[in-house]
């Protein structure tokens, strides 16, 4: 890529139009280009039920990181968040206030493409920020779904914020979006009922591994008023340190690394079937054959990867 | 296999013995062989919430159908499912009088494995079912999350079961359950609240796509006392007339196939990958390498690819 120097040097135009292009682009040129200039950046997923102040707490942890100098990149995935042009004017141009900082760069997820791809799209666009020397990437998910698990995999650190209404804490543990929590926030905790959940949580938690050092803090923060906010960042720096310790920040990579060969491998075989070894009007008639009991998956399975691995040739 | 011929007749014993084989087996010999003796069942997904009612709903479903002579295989995925030996026992003494019928077999996947193989499980189970000649196969899931959703598109008729209770609908729609339902029950509905239940329904059905010729009928049922059954089982039929005259019942079972023939190619690259092209420790250096900037996921893709097609060599 031409302006790979710029990127490089958080040129935002440059970010902007490489995530355009590997979002539009089917092969991996750029992102393997880039990859060597990635492994700085820091993930740090902000997840939870709409209505629990999750834009409020990134724009929060933004500012505060921001003091010690580091720049900030934000992606968001929830669109209802005001960064992805969604809530109310008032919270957009508070929003605003922080885009325009020469240390951040917010790209929002919320009208590109399908579900299905969301979460692979999240993550490369995440390289691309971690290339352009963001040193924190903090990624804003609705609590909801495959997708928000799926992005939860690419973050070291997850922050679940949840407010104190009723079945939250509930609603949470059955989604299992507790389990991906390192760190859960009761966030609007001057409402009542922030006792009862951090009760409830407490609990949760201490169904949890015991094996496990981490130890799960719950915060209670008002983000609106910067309240428990700072304590919230030094969480999240401990985390970062009992991560790289003992030694799952490099495990949880590797694994991130092995995934990705793998799917990349999967893309790599379905692209050659379709392409090489059999077409759809062919497929469609095994499929006739297997409605008819004729032939069965089983044998079709064998027979379509043998040919593969032939190079395209049937064996006989 | 030797009993086929007593699985083709339905002999209990054999059938349980045979999904135990399929269950424990890691090739597909065994439903490769059987596969040209199914195609007769009819499946109906029975799904909802804890506490819906499924099981006493199962329970008086097959009893209708069992009126009309048929064979019915009932697959409870639900772990709190009286079926499968949760809940009261009381439930499970009337689900035992079911159980004792020449004409019924029940298979609970409650405790078979990880969630990950569950759904995949379920299939299986169901393709031995349809082997033995069962008319209909009952399938008994609890609806939340990915398992249901997949078990689902094995369904040729799949029936959600809600009760007048708060944000049911709502939770219903927010999961997914309420798009894959093809009948949708309210059961419980002397209670309190079912009026107000079913203009929900009615509103959220209405938000569907119109060219859709089926209709989806919402019921009001009351399991425990049998009514509202001969309805719901006269919709289930409609619905089978409605699928098989629109060719979805066939194309349904077309992609089906092509998914499982898909997902078998698939099988057959990860284990020839790990067993012929790399190693773990293999695998294990080229991650070092990666997390280190040295190589990147999508170089080794490539690679391991070439490899694959290349019979184990490496090109150079």
């Amino acid at each position: 890529m031409k302006n790979l120097q710029k990127l490089l040097n958080a040129d935002k135009i440059t970010i902007a139009r490489t995530i355009t292009a590997v979002e539009n682009s089917t092969d991996t040129k750029i992102l393997e280009e880039i990859f060597s200039h990635t492994g700085n950046a820091y993930h740090i997923g902000i997840t939870g039920p709409p209505g629990s102040g999750k834009s409020t707490l990134v724009n929060a942890i933004a500012k505060k990181l921001l003091k010690d100098d580091r720049k900030i990149g934000i992606i968001a995935v929830d669109p209802t968040s005001p960064f992805s042009g969604g809530a109310l004017l008032g919270d957009r141009i508070r929003m605003n206030d922080l885009a325009l900082h020469e240390n951040v760069f917010i790209r929002s997820m919320a009208t590109r493409g399908s579900l299905g791809g969301l979460a692979k799209k999240t993550k490369d666009v995440a390289l691309v920020l971690d290339a352009a020397g963001m040193d924190f990437i903090l990624i804003e998910t609705v609590g909801v779904g495959q997708v928000e698990l799926d992005i939860a995999e690419v973050c070291d650190t997850t922050v679940v914020a949840l407010v104190p209404e009723s079945g939250d804490s509930i609603q949470a543990m059955k989604t299992g979006l507790l389990e991906v929590a390192d760190i859960v926030i009761i966030n609007k905790s001057d409402r009542e009922g922030s006792d009862i959940l951090m009760m409830e949580l407490k609990f949760a938690f201490d169904l949890r591994d015991k094996k496990i050092e981490w130890n799960y803090p719950i915060l209670k923060t008002i983000a609106t008023e910067n309240v428990g906010i700072q304590e919230l960042v030094s969480e999240i720096k401990s985390h970062r340190k009992y991560l790289i310790k003992s030694r799952q920040f490099e495990e949880k990579r590797k694994n991130n690394f092995s995934k990705k060969i793998h799917e990349l491998i999967e893309e790599n075989v379905r692209f050659h079937l379709k392409k090489n070894i059999i077409s759809q009007s062919e497929l469609n008639l095994l499929l006739e054959k297997t409605y008819q009991r004729k032939s069965n998956p089983y044998k079709i399975a064998t027979e379509i990867y043998q040919k593969l691995l032939n190079g395209g040739k049937f064996d006989n």
